[in-house]
């Protein structure tokens, strides 16, 4: 890897300042507003993936944001990957917490700060620089590749499975390697073994038909806010636990193993407690922080609004209130299912002055893959390799749905080889990656390909 | 009154376009962007008592918006009358529910559509009109009177009581009389003799530093938007009592005789219903729909907001939350004691992965008033005359601050005579007031001033 190292080397300025480019299209997939963004981001993409030497390179239509995809087939008798990553990235609000705007990327103390520094943008550049490096120092890969490049993960990816089911024989491969999960806290290399799945919805409680004046009004009808949270509190209880009748039915227990190897983790609790900022951690009695993190259900609010939102008093009793609901779901847990034992105690809950309904927006299943597989100790091999520590194998309670679809879908083994470790503040405002873990990104996807091409790890 | 009448015939289409221009004032005196037009409004008053031929007419200033006064003191012997009214209006918001601008009155159907029509321009104007008239036609007035127009009431009348005390003196009168309440449902003329205080109180939740994604997090940090339900939804029942600890103990129940007026008012529970357009009435179980609006107090949210409140979904654990509650409050409870139940029970109710702080806006006192007092005697007879009914005698659930702080700072007996029944939809889009009733309260306070002056009803 001597001449490798050399090009990677003698290329890092230019390497960085092609990240920032890719950084700086607010390609916002979930906001209409950005659609046009979005597009720009996925041909600018395709246009790299030409450059660098890939073929059959196109923007793949899907209804909704494209699929960028790209192969380079020229390896016969060696394995094939296929390679997973997104272009799209979540949305910047709340604006005003950013200390630089979000797609202004900036460089400082060894991170480089932006909206999809590390979910996904930094993690697709980094498999392009590992693919432009092979390509341009030895004229070819060890392995064949598939490249497949989203623009609507985090909105759940919502055209992706029927793109699968309609390529199916195109994206013929040995093993999907997603780079979308991370390292353990404290920047330690691990490989995601568990992800959990997630069901989102939406409920809306209307009361009167304008809002009423709540000294005339006050006491004698439902006002649609205290419905609202009533409903809200009804669903979990003081102990963290989801009161949803039939949530838990589905849910596969960890194994005594599993709780084990979680124990085993260098997990610093104190730590995780003070990047968040919060007074205390809290959760679902009975489980430990990280059983509750890979291994348990949720269920929380992500947005409520309803009534006067000024400064000061206005003393009215709303005509209508909404409230935006996640669970995070783990193996066995359907979305759909969940979704409908949660709409159906919902609607259980509302009292009779109001009239509730329940939308359901997203689904994504959850994901267990095996530590043993060839595939996975090879990965592990690399990561070893280019950090110089034995990475880890543990549950992120995060949801990559994509993850099931490819084993689903596809029939492919999946290994989850990300490189941001959760301080990265994916989703939240000053999103960065560390430039080190970049870098030695680069050189874990070029030795984790040599390794699978060496061909005991297929 | 024939000659007052013939005027008042003459003159209505130059007084309605009187009243539209007092109502084109956008006097929002709660909100700072409205503090030139809620001034301008204030000016145009004074100018208005002046071309009538009211004396000493000044903007007298608070700390706040300006207390507009006025007297016609030319009557020796006679009776003094403190007239209040206020000149402030509520916001507008959901503007998009207005049929037309609120600031930009419209006659349709007997009716006159604006912001403040209602609540309490119209009742202002009433009174302007029938001094305007009694002057024009017989040069004097029956009696001496005091007009105090405030531009704070929906801001809880804030300098009110200090400005009270410091004119305590020239503010001597025989008895005030209120015009901020209204006629009974189905424009049943009614006199209230009760209503309900209100205290109002914002809850702030605070969790992670910065919303954090609900897959890394979630399960293992408190929510706190669930956080927020959860309190909120433990300060009420679902029997409709308010779960905070003494929050009954000052309550003065209504007597068995309080009961039984109440039963007896001519309301139309199912009208009252389909007028909110609730799919069932609600509220505290034991008690009537009237006694729950008039004898009972209440806890209602009037506004919440946290977390993501675009479309779609944004899978996060919001860093805060916020919602806004009052109280309506009824004889004998203290707005500062209240609050600090309230309070002190949220803080318990807090969870330890949270921080919650209460900030206290407002307050005012509930009152009653006696039936059997003359000057209430006199109202009545004066409505009965102008409207051709018998009025009622009714408590609103509405709150007139001003009302208690009128008998306990300067000693005067209150009656409550005001001309507006619940569907003018105050504090609603689309406020609007009967003409009739305006033109025949017009008359009912000239007829009032002269039962006054003829001395019995002092």
């Amino acid at each position: 890897m001597s001449g490798l190292e050399g090009y990677l080397e003698a290329n890092r300025g230019r390497r960085l300042a092609d990240y920032c480019e890719f950084l700086r299209f607010p390609s916002v997939g979930g906001m209409p507003a950005h659609d046009a963004d979005t597009r720009a981001c996925a041909e600018w993409l395709a246009g790299r993936l030409r450059a660098i030497g890939l073929d059959g390179v196109e923007l793949s239509e899907t209804g909704g944001h494209p699929i960028v995809y790209a192969e380079w087939l020229r390896a016969p008798g060696a394995p094939t990957v296929l390679v997973y990553g997104h272009y799209d990235v979540q949305p910047v609000d709340p604006l005003e917490q950013w200390v630089k705007p979000p797609f202004d990327p900036r460089i400082e103390g060894g991170r480089i700060y932006a909206r999809g520094a590390a979910d996904d943008k930094g993690q697709v550049h980094l498999h392009l620089s590992a693919l432009e490096a092979l390509l341009a120092v030895r004229g070819r890969l060890p392995l064949n590749v598939k490249v497949v490049f989203e623009g609507e993960e985090e909105g759940a990816s919502e055209h992706l499975d029927a793109w699968l089911e309609a390529n199916r024989e195109r994206l013929a491969a040995d093993l999907a390697v997603i780079s979308d999960s991370g390292f353990f806290e404290g920047n330690r290399p691990a490989i995601t073994v568990g992800l959990r799945g997630v069901v989102t919805a939406e409920i809306h409680v209307y009361g009167p038909r304008l809002d009423l004046h709540s000294g005339s009004f006050g006491g004698t009808v439902e006002n649609p806010l205290n419905a609202l949270c009533a409903i809200v509190a009804a669903l979990k209880g003081p102990d963290g636990r989801v009161l949803v009748p039939g949530f838990y039915d589905d849910v596969l227990p960890p194994t005594e193993g599993d709780r084990a190897a979680l124990a085993a983790l260098p997990f610093d609790e104190e730590a995780y407690r003070a990047s968040t900022g919060v007074p205390a951690l809290a959760g679902e009695a009975g489980w430990t922080v990280l059983e509750r993190r890979g291994a348990r259900p949720t269920l929380d609010l992500n947005g409520i609004r309803g009534g006067f939102q000024g400064d000061g008093a206005k003393t009215i009793i709303p005509a209508d209130a909404h409230a935006k609901i996640s669970c995070r779901l783990v193996p066995r847990q359907e979305p759909a299912r969940v979704f409908e034992l949660l709409r159906d105690r919902i609607l259980a809950l509302a009292p009779p002055g109001v009239r509730v309904e329940v939308d359901r927006y997203q689904g994504g299943r959850p994901s267990l893959t095996p530590i043993d597989r060839p595939a996975t100790r090879a990965a592990a091999a690399a990561l070893r390799e280019s950090f110089g520590v034995e990475p880890l194998y543990h549950r992120e309670g995060g949801s990559i749905p994509v993850c099931a679809s490819f084993e689903s879908i596809l029939g492919l083994p999946v290994v989850l080889l990300g490189f941001t470790p959760p301080d990265d503040q994916a989703h939240a405002p000053n999103e960065s990656m560390d430039l080190d873990n970049y870098e030695r990104g680069i050189r874990t996807v070029i030795r984790y390909w040599e390794l699978l091409a060496a061909g005991a790890e297929k």
